[in-house]
């Protein structure tokens, strides 16, 4: 159904050009400032973190995207500029200036996003020789997943082509994960381009259900960062009928294979994992009570560890569904872990350990919990909790 | 004020006695199973988990309490008695059955208190085995202490003595706790013995505001755990003016100071934890707001590794406290590490990074937030995460 790009990036799509540069931000000989443009004004949309410590950057453009409309956004990695008032402020709008100024385009047509340290300011003057240094064009794309990476391991984009009856149209993206990662928000960074005509309150709500559904069902370790976006733009080249409530379904559904894709990458790619962890959930009361049963369970450390060893503790699934939040009858609920029965309507069932702990072992581990309650089914994706992740998180900063 | 007993137990108050076998519930040739005993019927009250998930002893102490009045407990490690069904608390009736009629009680003033794997069943064979071969006296309450542990490395016991004007009497205690431990409940096993008089009423209410702000107030790994039981015997021999809602407080302090001692020794040993992590958070606009900004920072994922690495990485509690859900505004929030100031309304503030790490390097890490949007203030303690909590939690059950 989709036609997933080979090496496709986030210029893929028609009108869309990328670079980057390595700026120095925090680390040297490493690519941390990219900048994406649209060739004509894209109607843009956006989703930022409910933390209500925000950044610098998400409170910029979470005021520009409220226009509607964008042409370019500068990101980089190594300082999230948060934590950092008003100079943080005026540090965000400079950025987007310089771009602006860069590439002779208005700054309110510019948004920003910052990921890396908290409560460091941004060198700005490395950050101004970067940005004239940066030549975007249609194959550097790649770059600019690169340089949104901080402890991410793998370079996390994709771009797929969709022929809908509508028309045909591109779909290109670039995310970043790692740590601070947790449900209840647009995940750390993602850019969602795309030359579809897309009706700007239908992109709106088509993102927000996306998101929803993708990068605020992953966990990686409970915590929420400050910066948080998800941007998606929209150049209209693709010359579709535009896309809207009535007719926007294979937009939204192409939307949502994309960021199901980078928030899976998310899951699999948290620091230090080694597995990726899905959790399904069915039989809930609710579709809500689904999603917070699916993302606790998923971000349970004791059930992390498990997964890390193998161990097939189902005992700590249970416990965690317990105090989720979901209504929940322990004596109904049924579980299963890698397709195998271990719990019955509330009690043990037999299962073979070995055979059992060999598909634990797999990189990819799946958990099935049916509260036995309703029709309420949600898919929430994690990671294990391995010795690297301490490593990677006691020293962080220094 | 309070006179800390060298060597107390549980046994220390007048009237109790205690003792301890080795059932090879789940580990051979080590304390795993142990008997608490009133000489006369105590006033007893309970404080039992929140999470839905509750363990068959869990289920049948809770009842048994509401009677108000007890004169025995049996607790044992290696086993939860939880997912088990009707056979588990079958299971649980026969353990106070087998108390009783070792010690010439009824079953009905018997209680019970399990920890160890959710999901298999009890060994009733041993367990009878080793309630005949408990022999309870005033000089063995440590293996009490000792024989409730599961990944335990310090036992945890006090027994405090206390000169009030409404008379003499004497608190003593033991607990457990280790993993699934966090906020919001009556944390893993707490088991406390006076000869105070107390009025029932006043017993219930005094221990549910201790626990609330002691063991309620700790959180090793955020996972909440099937089997979480507070238990207090008030035997009555000390023969004082009964403590009610009017004199009790001399009373309720006590209690408090001993669950606090316990609390903190249950942070600090959490699984894996190296050193004691102390947040206070004042200024907040509720103390409930308070609580909840303390055990969120207390409980992160991310505070904990930094604080394991001794990195002042300060950024990463705003995160918490922001998600939190207390009332926050970011620009006004100043902070502390170990007492020095790392975070000014909302802006950083040069520190001494070499000193401040030495800080942090410490056993016992303090973090000080001032929310300053009101008066509420509230403590609450963790532990780093290490490395070793990944390494006992990833082969738990195997």
């Amino acid at each position: 159904m989709y036609n997933m790009i080979q090496n496709g990036t986030i210029a893929s799509p028609r009108g869309f050009t990328a670079g980057a540069a390595a700026a120095g931000i925090k680390y040297t000989d490493r690519l941390d400032l990219a900048v994406l443009c649209s060739e004509q004004p894209a109607t843009a949309a956006g989703v930022f973190t409910r933390n209500p410590v925000r950044s610098a950057p998400v409170l910029l453009s979470a005021r520009r995207i409220q226009r509607g409309t964008a042409m370019a956004v500068v990101a980089n990695a190594g300082c999230a500029n948060a934590c950092t008032g008003a100079r943080g402020l005026k540090d965000a709008e400079t950025m987007t200036s310089l771009v602006a100024k860069r590439f002779g385009l208005s700054p309110e047509d510019v948004l920003v996003a910052s990921t890396g340290v908290i409560g460091t300011y941004m060198p700005l003057d490395r950050i101004s020789t970067g940005i004239e240094s940066i030549q975007p064009d249609t194959s550097r794309g790649h770059d600019f997943a690169q340089a949104i990476m901080t402890t991410d391991t793998t370079c996390k984009e994709a771009a797929i082509h969709i022929a809908s009856p509508e028309g045909q149209f591109t779909i290109g993206a670039a995310a970043k994960g790692s740590g601070m990662i947790h449900p209840n928000m647009g995940t750390l960074l993602c850019f969602v381009s795309t030359d579809a005509v897309v009706e700007p309150a239908f992109l709106r709500t088509a993102l927000s259900r996306c998101v929803d559904r993708t990068f605020n069902m992953v966990s990686v370790d409970g915590d929420t960062s400050p910066s948080d976006t998800v941007l998606v733009f929209a150049n209209g080249l693709a010359g579709n009928q535009p896309f809207d409530d009535t007719n926007g379904a294979p937009f939204e559904e192409a939307l949502q294979h994309v960021c199901e894709y980078l928030a899976k990458a998310v899951a699999a790619d948290g620091e230090g994992a080694t597995k990726l962890l899905e959790v399904l959930v069915t039989g809930a009361r609710t579709e809500e009570d689904a999603r917070i049963a699916a993302r606790t369970v998923a971000s349970s450390m004791l059930v992390k560890c498990a997964i890390h060893g193998a161990d097939p503790n189902w005992g700590r699934v249970i416990c965690a569904a317990g105090r989720s939040g979901a209504l929940i009858e322990p004596h109904v609920i049924s579980m299963t872990l890698c397709g195998v029965p271990v719990m019955s309507e509330g009690m043990p069932v037999l299962f073979d350990h070995v055979s059992l702990r060999s598909l634990l072992a797999e990189a990819h581990v799946s958990i099935g919990v049916h509260l036995a309650l309703g029709d309420g089914c949600a898919t929430a994706w994690g990671c294990d909790l391995s010795h690297d992740y301490v490593t990677i998180n006691a020293s962080y900063t220094t």
